[in-house]
């Protein structure tokens, strides 16, 4: 801005036409596709591309529109075939099989966050939801670790782990069914917990809905919550969070 | 019936007039308000009255024909002003305001369950539903007792109890919000959980529905699910598990 | 636990060992896939396999840890693909297609339930989930029986069976449509009942949603719910209800 | 019409002026108020006057308009207060409380349905509603006759009434709850039942919506089913139904 | 039961025997398969299957027994795949595919129905819905009539079928999206009208909820609904209605 | 703009202060109120209060802030007694109770739509919500006329009013119950027809929801709808579209 | 009409005869499959066939009997299968893969609206949606332009478009998932936004029900909602607004 | 738990005994009441009392209790006149009326989080939510600013205060009705942003529902949400992401 204004100052650019810059400033990096490259400035990560609904081609077309601006590139919620595409295109992506995400890296992420980020599922059957949200926090520069199969019914299983617990600086909880377990975790420590329901059950478990409004009612007050089966949103948010204290 | 089939016998009694009383055999002793006498004896305790949405003359004209026939007479669901023009005329009534539950008994209860039936409720505000629940059991014949206020959001709380938990026959659990409580206990022991939701909570608690769906979406399997803030039924259904074993 | 205090009476144990001891101490015999061996001990019988969204790899691996430890291994949920996979390694598996559960079973479960659980369906679509209740309670020491197809459409039916009715300990009704099948028989008994809501209807059935709520609102008390489909659960509580005066 | 066609084939009237006359031909006795006055003539009943959302002025003054061209006026859902201003004008109204309809009729109305209509209610907070069925079918010309308090719960209660209800032409079964009632009376007969839910319950009973499900998934085929709490539409709807065979 | 009594008067059978057979007798006719028999009788047309959830093999089996009492043989919501081996057995059968309804006949049903039954749909595609309602009720001895494809948002395409309508005893009205066809034909006659919802639409048409509610709330009162695509049930109810008059 | 950029030009405002002043050029006008007072230009009216939730004291605090500026105030959803309030002190203010709307005009506004908006209700109980829809349309410059109480039950009141029906430029629809209004009316025109489900009803209207439902699945397709009970909306909409020919 | 009425005055036609005809006037064009023809003239736009539930062939059919009649055929919802088949017969027809819309057009429509109708949608997947609506707008004689990809998330992408935005007539939102772009678009401007909710999203989208209910609660008010993925209602009704001031 | 160890090893202290203490080690501190004093180590906060469902009286007992051990007590949803009786007893209490929030501080909190908290309001209805969120996190030890009245109708208002919004490490964002806010906040920087559905709004508005659910389907990722109204649970949740970086 400050450019065009010493123009204006200096008399070689009309006001009509500093006007008409001013305007559209913010806008002059922005493609056809509508690509939002400043994103990894104003986010801190760039745009995140959401595979569902997209064809290959259009992924494809996306990703060589950022190739050359972005460190990082990362897919979610990529079915197999397509993936196998993409990476037909592009050799050096690696894709998650179960959590369906794709990643293509110019360098290993450096971790930048401030402490770790656990994530915690209740079921096996949780695990690629709880996969997506690991991957994601990791490519966004976190130490990530990861307890899978501590749920309610066996309550002690979960004490086995209290160090592990007690050590992160954000936990991610991941259950299916009644969705309990992100409330007794939470009540456990001081750390903030974000809750993942999956649509992991049957019957009454409506896809996911119990699960969600369960998390939704705790009765522990350090947990927020994210859509059912949204991994990839509790992994962004958890290193968001991590990140608070870093410049 | 064997008294009208002696009768045809004899031949005190034509074939025409025992077919008829044969097909009403069963209804002789229903009176014009359907009062079911004969329930004591099919169900092991008189027809409750569900005080909702009667006027208190109903419940007076119900209870009156009662009286004679049977030991204890339980109101539930009974507002505080029609339960004082009740105990107007059966001065010997005795009302629980809380649990809104009111009984007339002409002697105290025989214990007649196995066990000890043990009611948890998980907050302070689900105590009332909880007290229905235990007034029932223990109208219905049964030891009861109770530990109140012990949610999953400080777990520890709760195994502070275990040894009551682990002696009791049966145990009802009674929850609102996320409804949890009863996964969680259920996970401790091998006896049955009746496991009530309630209507406490606000937003997306949804008047109990949250818990409701939790509780059946329970990943512990001695669980069973009764109305949301039916502390009767669940007295109830305690007290006929109480005495499966009983002649 | 007492012999970790004796060490430390002893001395051969530091203080702070022992500390660190009794804090993992019931979770020693825990592996990495958190299977709960204890809850043999615990809950009467061992962990049952869920077997919906696991691989049959998974499934496998988790009996392999099993098959040492327990007398017998339940999994529900089995597709009949997987269920031939599980039965290519554990030749002495049984699999029950309608009911979707598989059993592995070293001795014939012995009796030892107070008296009989007896499993009524409403139609003859309900089977399979009566099924799965049925071998679920006979899985876990109970004798069974069964009447199927007797829906309140043609309620003469369901008094053909009446001595059987009364003379059980305990009745599980298995219902889709509109679920009213348990109100009436829960109204001729003292017993029981759970309740079990099918996915079996159309329209505003809603995948069971309908029968549940009609079970839910009965007017009989003796009634409890599980969720929809959920004839495991049925099964297991039914036991649990018919041990509990079973030291 | 034909009045119209003669003026233009005696040439009085003009065809333009016939043509106009033509279009509003079946709205001339439509007033303001847009009163339905051929109703009668087209549906065999006045208009009825929905009272909820109308102030007692507004009703008085449609009743005033009405009142010189049909022999009977009914105004349902109408609340006391109200009332009792209507009343006030119209002397020989009257007004039935529970119920909260309220008719004015200048003779009794003759009978002229083909057979009995019967209503019968599940439990005694049912009667409003079964007693708004019975006061609409027998203000349209129908013999009614009732049985209250018969719900499944104690099922024999409601086979001692058999003989009764194998006599009416009609059925309508109200209930709240689970809504069990009309199945099992409409697998006991030939005739049609109409199903009315009622709000009546508490928890899941959903305000009606629980019952309304129920009957809507009936295994009995020989129902139909109307709004919540909507006696007067079950009554009409009786009416109409005992009126097939009438010229 | 005259032949029990007469035997105990004769002396031919003890006391006890006779109370014991009174008490079966009207299950004596009841198999196996708890085939309900009596209720051509009881009902005026005997069981229909219901072909959803039952395999080719249960349903031949049923038809098989049913065969030698009965005139005629309804089964519905049958696949076309089931059909064809039903009717390998049955070659008399009948299958009609859009409207997944297969009978078999011993004689054409005699019209026994009081008036015309008239099958109305909204739109093409709710064909199928109306047709199983028309065969129900043609099956049932009533004679009916059809008119298709005459939705509200071309409301005069309904006026210029006036007379066919007025001239009906019982009218189907069949209509999925926003489901108001009901409503409308109601205000023109005083015949009942039997609305059924189909799950036509997308969408908010939520399957069929949002056509199901608006037939519960219509401003026209002789209406009564059946679930969601249930043209059998609104066949079976329309002949039941038609019947009233019938002796 | 143009202002700050020719002081830059002329040397007396530096680029620096330049800058900061372009950065908040929208926004000087904006209070601490947040009052909106640029939209008068953008949007063609100025913000509309809307009075639920709000106190009597702050809604006349804005009102204070807008007068200076603003030929009309709107003030919608407003009780009665903080219209009182309101009217206390701004004395010119008219309300309108029954649609709970206040105004406060400094002069008439001039009629700059392009043709008639027509307001049409379905039922009496409906017309509150329809003159909210009309006084903000009237409000907005807008020629208005209404057409009250022409439900689909009695169909022809509806096509008595054809002619004014074809001669409106937009048409708002106003129903509560099965909301089947819109459908007809939109059937018989090309204008655009803006439908306003209303909460009236009771039972499975659910507040109008059923309205809503009904509406959202027209099977014409000249309608858009907009929230229950929201006739300001409407209002507004129609305005919007009677002035898209309007420079 | 005038031709009978002018019969009539000539005595060429009796008044009986002339009776018969009127009543029946307005659907002499209608033939066997109840099409609409006469909808030229009341909408402005021949009937649009709705190819969802339709068979090829039934589409076929229709299509030949309007083909003589109309300018130009637009079938919605085509699966690609059913296209070929149609185009087999129609050679001359165009089928839009990702919107599912074929037109047959006998000359390219001319352009009639007042000024330009603006789609707009939030993300890549919405396009199919937003074409629907584009060529549905086009068809009828609009000017359409269209902008994609400019959801809420980076809401600056928007703002790059603000001049052609304000320079629409008519703005169509789609928009899936939270559905917030309409409400920030309709702040913008003051010509009516059509907003159309898609099914795009996951888990609590619930297809589509939270974008609608979003723009149904929208803070801004020159806005109405269609149903949802209802790409060609919306440009229905922004054509219909369009032409509020074509004569 | 070192003291027992000890106690053992110099014999002062039978194993058994030692056994008994260690298993209630953590609960020795919990009296009668539950309540959970060691909270305030294990999550840094005392527990906090849920005012809604709780007597005064019974606030005031727990108050008590926690006096002395905790340097602040938080009361929550707690109505004003409860509140004046709380006031009676502790004195130096304060109340905040529009957020229904008491505090009884001993010293002022210390700000020891590490950086600052907003708290944005889309609208001034939803003060009261965002007011209990600052006051939670105030009394926390976090500082906290706020903007209120900046929905997304007019989204240049939030653009005016973009600089003070990329200031925050932790942002609020409530709102009601659509429930957009939260979506455009986040799109605008990397902080984490904790989403607080209001229950402002009517009709569709479901109470919150709509404005949850929106939040929850965000098209931003660093997003989290809580329940409906649940201003303190977002305070909490703020002002543990803002000591995740605190020792």
């Amino acid at each position: 801005m400050n450019k065009i204004l010493s123009q204006v100052a200096r008399g070689s650019l009309s006001i009509d036409d500093a006007g008409k810059r001013l305007k559209h400033l913010p806008f002059e990096n922005i493609d056809f596709a509508q690509i939002d490259h400043p994103r990894s400035l104003r986010k801190g990560f760039p745009e995140v591309i959401f595979g569902q609904g997209k064809t290959s081609e259009q992924i494809i077309g996306i990703m060589e529109k950022m190739i050359s601006k972005e460190d990082i590139i990362l897919v979610t919620r990529l079915k197999k075939q397509k993936a196998e595409k993409v990476m037909a295109v592009f050799q050096k992506a690696r894709y998650f099989k179960d959590a369906k995400l794709l990643w293509l890296k110019k360098n290993e992420p450096e971790i930048t966050g401030f402490g770790k980020i656990l994530v915690i599922s209740a079921g096996t059957s949780d695990i690629p939801v709880a996969n997506e949200a690991l991957l994601t926090a990791r490519a966004m520069g976190n130490e990530v670790e990861s307890i899978f199969d501590v749920g309610v019914a066996g309550i002690h299983r979960l004490f086995a782990h209290q160090e592990q617990i007690l050590g992160a600086a954000v936990i991610i909880v991941v259950a299916g069914m009644e969705g309990a377990l992100p409330s007794v975790v939470a009540g456990m420590i001081k750390a903030p917990v974000i809750a993942v329901p999956t649509s992991i059950g049957y019957g009454t478990s409506f896809k996911g809905m119990t699960a969600l409004l369960g998390m939704l009612n705790s009765c522990s007050s350090n947990i927020a919550v994210v859509n059912i089966d949204n991994g990839f949103g509790a992994g962004f948010m958890a290193s968001s969070i991590n990140h608070v204290s870093i410049a």
